[in-house]
This record gives structure tokens, C-alpha cells and sequence, in this order.
């Protein structure tokens, strides 16, 4: 199995109640190919920097072993830059400003050797690019989709047509509520299933995720973060941690998915405990292992067999 | 063990997008009482209604084989009323009207024979009220309580000194928040852990339940409802459910206290599903412990133990 990444790469500038940076390396390509790195390699991205785009991004991108064939940089223009401010609640987000440069006329074009890539995921971009990816891969066997309000309100018929294309939508909760005009997420992740996707994750912060297929609901929780730096990349970690285990595995059963989803969780926890992708940057096996296990033990929870306890007077 | 309910009781006017009850069974103490009393009876309840309060409001808490004796009833006055609306989204609820009546005057007296109460729940009422209960009682060894925003706010000191003698606090994401002024969940349990209670609760509504002590922190998922038809009683639901598991085990052990939050869980599940109290009034054993079940079901995953799917390329 090989797996394409296609999205944005970008240059962040933070700012949380615990401090800022820079043109630190970001977007939503960079994010899901770090992650998946740490189950298989190499990871193919498609995406597009100006000639500003800083050595160190080169470098971290190649040492997660990320091939950058696929990679276009436009010289003579300048890398989306996005500059954003966390509040004390981090739940909070304000985007201050938003600079598309060279990603505003992104047109992804996949190498011929991509083209055979067996699982794709499609970062959060315009549904129309989304859409022009899969038109140039053969027969993709796994294909992982990312959206936003901003795509669901604009472009929604383009988005529906998209999603008919998609074996996995990754959305957050309100997203989910927006694309499906439905307030309970159960009911929203069926609509949403009628739109295409088989699996819907309906993704919910600090309370964790839902993962709900035609036979199942699945509820992961989330792990209890004291220490959350910088909440930048936590979906697209997500989503590259779950993909990456689903192709190292080839296992799409429902218990692999339920796996999946907690390794995507748990990548999405390392990164939020430093600024950009530093939480990303060398996390070893047993890093990954124990807390994939630690997420187990805190939502963990038996049936007593004592039948003494059994509740007899109802 | 033996369980005290102090609280209010209600006649509730609700409407929602699926239909409308007027003068319907409800407040704190009667759906506290009425959880608990699938685990243990009789459970004794302190509270105050008025003359107009109705015959079959009697009977279906002496159906429930609820202790009336501390039931003060006000021949010439009225019963606390509340109306209130929820929206589609069910999250959403409106407070339309509240009479308090004879309950704005409430000063609960401890029969002299529920003085030796082992297990006190105290309902969302005026945390003087709250200690004065607490000052009736020898020695409660385990005392439950809840709390509002209403009371965070406007009687914060008093709140704060019927905290130091509350065991299991138990209150909704936004109540923990103000009460702790911290946005982190983990951390703002903490600060109210240093306020007197060991244990604290954080419901979430639609995403569960934190249960967190010295050493654990628990999350519980939520029930993946579809169809609610009135929220009002969840929380109050809950608290009955985990008093009376406890109660009826007499087991306070991190698992039994994991196991008591399920249970809370499922009575709440169960009182959304119809209007006022008719979803707590005629559960059998096998209805609590399938759901019980399910909740397992749908929050478990297991570590694949096959060696070929460890990640080799971290």
C-alpha cells in the first residue's frame, strides 16, 4: 500500500497564552504526512511552496522519509502563510490573517508514478482540487477526505459531488451538524453517509471522536491533555495517524478502524503538546505504543460478575 | 446504606420539537430519587410541594417505593413550576418561566429517623440549604452533591464552605469551568478536588462523562442517542443512578466508581428517551444491564496482538 497526501503546506505564525512562533512549518499536507509517517513510509505529498520556503522544512519533511517529488515550488512566489492567535480556553481560535500566495492558484498535478497510490487523503481544500486529485488516480482502494464550513457553505454542490468519491469523511462536530442540517451527530453522520462515505469520524476536541460504518458506533475518548500547547494540526495528525495505521495494517475491519481511530487520537495528542509539528518531530514506537495504551486504560471500564452487586430490587 | 434525596420537586411545563407536557412530574430530588431507586429502596426524600400538588405525582413515587415521610406539603400553597422550551438541537434550551411558590421557602428538616443516612444526595439547590441538610445528618460517609451557575455565581462563598464537606461533586462542563475559573478540564477538577470534594463528575452532555479522583481520570461515553424527546432530568438522572449503584454495592473501590458512572450514564439514557419521568417508570433489570452492555460495547477496543502490525518504521 502507498499512501498520497495532497493539501497545504504552509509557514504559521502562532500565538497562545504560552507562547508564539514564526513562519513555523504548517498545513494540513504537512500535518497528515508527519503523522502517517510513523506507520509507513515513504509518504507522497503533493503540494505547493514558494521559493521562501525555509531549508528546515525541506529537511524535517525528508528526514520523516516524506517524498517530495511530488512537491511544486513556484520560485519566484511566496508560501501560504497563515498567522492565528489561541486564547487562555483554547478552544478558541482567531485567525488574524491569511496569506494564500502560491497555494491561491493551486492546481495539484500528480506524478505519474503517484498514480497508482492505493490510499489517498485529501487535506482541507477547495472540494473542485480535491475532486481533480482523484481524476488522476487509478482506482484508489482507500480515500480519506477533510472539509470545513467554509467549503460546506461555498461550495457545496461541488463538495456533494466530491463526497461521492470519498470511503472516509474526517469532519469536526459543528461541520458535521452544517453539512447535514441535523443537530444529533448519529443522525448527522447517517446523512452524511448517504452523501457517499461508508465511514464517517465525526471529530469533537477535548471530548474525543466518533466513528460511526453502516454497522457501527464507536466512541473514542479523548486523552486527557493538561498541557496543550498549541492545538494547530490536531485534526490533520488525526487524520494521517488513522490512515497511516489503516495502510500499514490493510485491515479495514471494524475493530482495525476502531484501532485506527485511537492511533489517530494519539498522534493528535503528541502534536498538540508543542508548537507546530516539533510535537511530531522524533516520537519513538514506545512513545506511540503507550499511550495507544494509555487511552485504553482511562476509558476502560468491566462488568462486575459478583452477582451480589447485581441490582436485585428493580 | 441507607440514601437521602434533598431536593426540589417540580411540575414541569415543557415543549419541544416532538411534542409538549404541562404540569408534568419533575425537579432534582424526584428524578435523583426515582434513579436510585432501581439499585436501592426504600430512598428517602426531604422536599416541599404545595396542596395542588397532584395524586398520581404520590403514587408514582410511592410506586418507586420512595420513602414519603420527609415530603412537606403545603396545604395552602402552590408547587414549584418550571416551563421551559428546547430547540431542534436539543442542546439549546430556553427557560420560559419559574414560579418557585412554596419551594422559595424551603428550609429542609431531616426527619429524625433519616438522621443516620448513610448516602446524601444533595440536588441542585442553595448550598446554605445544602449545609443546612448536611448539619442535620450523623456523619454521611458518602455525600453527593450538584451546584449551578446560578449559585457559582451568586453565593460562591457559601458554595465554597459546603463544598469542604461534599465526597463526590457532580456538575456539567461550563459549571466546572466558573467554579474552578480554568478551561482545562483535567486541571479545573483539580482546583475543585482542593475545594473539599475527592471525587468530581464532569458531564458532558452528548460526549459523556469525566470522572476524576487523586489517582484517575475516567471518560465515560455517552449513549449514542437518536432520538431524545425531552433532555429535562439527565443530569439529576445520573446522579441517582451513580448514588444508587454505589449504595446497593457498598463499594467506593476507582472500578466500582468507573462502574457507578456507567450506571448513571444508563439511567440518563433512559430518562431522555420520553417525556418528565415516564422513561424511569417501568424499567426491568434487563433493560439496565443491556445498556450497560452497550455502552461497553460501543467504547471498547482492543490492542491488536498480531506482532506484524507493529509500526517497524518509527
Amino acid at each position: 500500500m502507498s499512501v498520497l497526501v495532497v493539501g497545504s503546506i504552509a509557514l504559521d505564525t502562532i500565538e497562545t497564552p504560552f507562547g508564539s512562533v514564526h513562519d513555523a512549518l504548517g498545513g494540513s499536507a504537512t500535518y497528515i504526512a508527519t503523522a502517517a509517517s510513523y506507520f509507513v513510509n515513504p509518504i507522497r505529498i503533493v503540494g505547493v511552496v514558494g521559493g521562501d520556503f525555509p531549508l528546515r522544512g525541506l529537511e524535517f519533511l525528508e528526514q520523516r522519509k516524506i517524498d517530495l517529488d511530488g512537491l511544486e515550488v513556484i520560485e519566484n512566489g511566496k508560501t501560504f502563510r497563515w498567522t492565528g492567535k489561541y486564547h487562555y480556553d483554547l478552544n478558541i481560535r482567531d485567525t488574524l490573517r491569511t496569506e494564500l500566495n502560491v497555494f491561491e492558484k493551486f492546481d495539484p498535478k500528480i506524478p505519474e508514478r503517484y498514480r497508482k497510490s492505493t490510499c489517498v487523503c485529501l487535506g482541507n481544500i477547495d472540494p473542485v482540487l480535491q475532486k481533480r486529485v482523484l481524476d488522476q488516480i487509478d482506482n484508489p482502494r482507500l480515500v480519506i477526505c477533510d472539509t470545513m464550513n467554509y467549503w460546506i457553505e461555498g461550495k457545496n454542490r461541488e463538495l456533494r459531488e466530491t463526497l461521492k468519491h470519498i470511503n472516509v469523511l474526517i469532519v469536526n462536530d459543528s461541520e458535521a451538524r452544517l453539512l447535514s442540517s441535523e443537530p444529533n451527530l448519529i443522525k448527522a453522520a447517517r446523512v452524511i453517509r448517504s452523501m457517499g462515505p461508508s465511514i464517517v469520524i465525526i471529530k469533537k476536541g477535548e471530548h474525543g471522536a466518533l466513528l460511526l460504518t453502516e454497522e457501527m458506533v464507536f466512541s473514542a475518548p479523548a486523552y486527557p491533555m493538561e498541557n496543550i500547547f498549541d492545538p494547530t494540526g490536531a485534526g490533520d495528525s488525526f487524520a494521517g495517524g488513522f490512515a497511516g495505521w489503516l495502510v500499514r495494517t490493510g485491515d479495514v475491519s471494524e475493530e482495525n478502524l476502531k484501532r485506527a481511530v485511537i492511533y489517530g487520537s494519539t498522534l493528535a495528542s503528541f502534536c498538540v503538546e508543542k508548537f507546530s509539528v516539533e510535537g511530531l518531530s522524533d516520537l519513538t514506537y514506545l512513545q506511540i505504543q503507550d499511550r495507544f495504551r494509555e487511552f485504553r486504560e482511562f476509558s476502560r471500564f468491566d462488568e462486575e460478575v459478583n452477582t451480589r452487586t447485581i441490582p436485585h430490587t428493580v
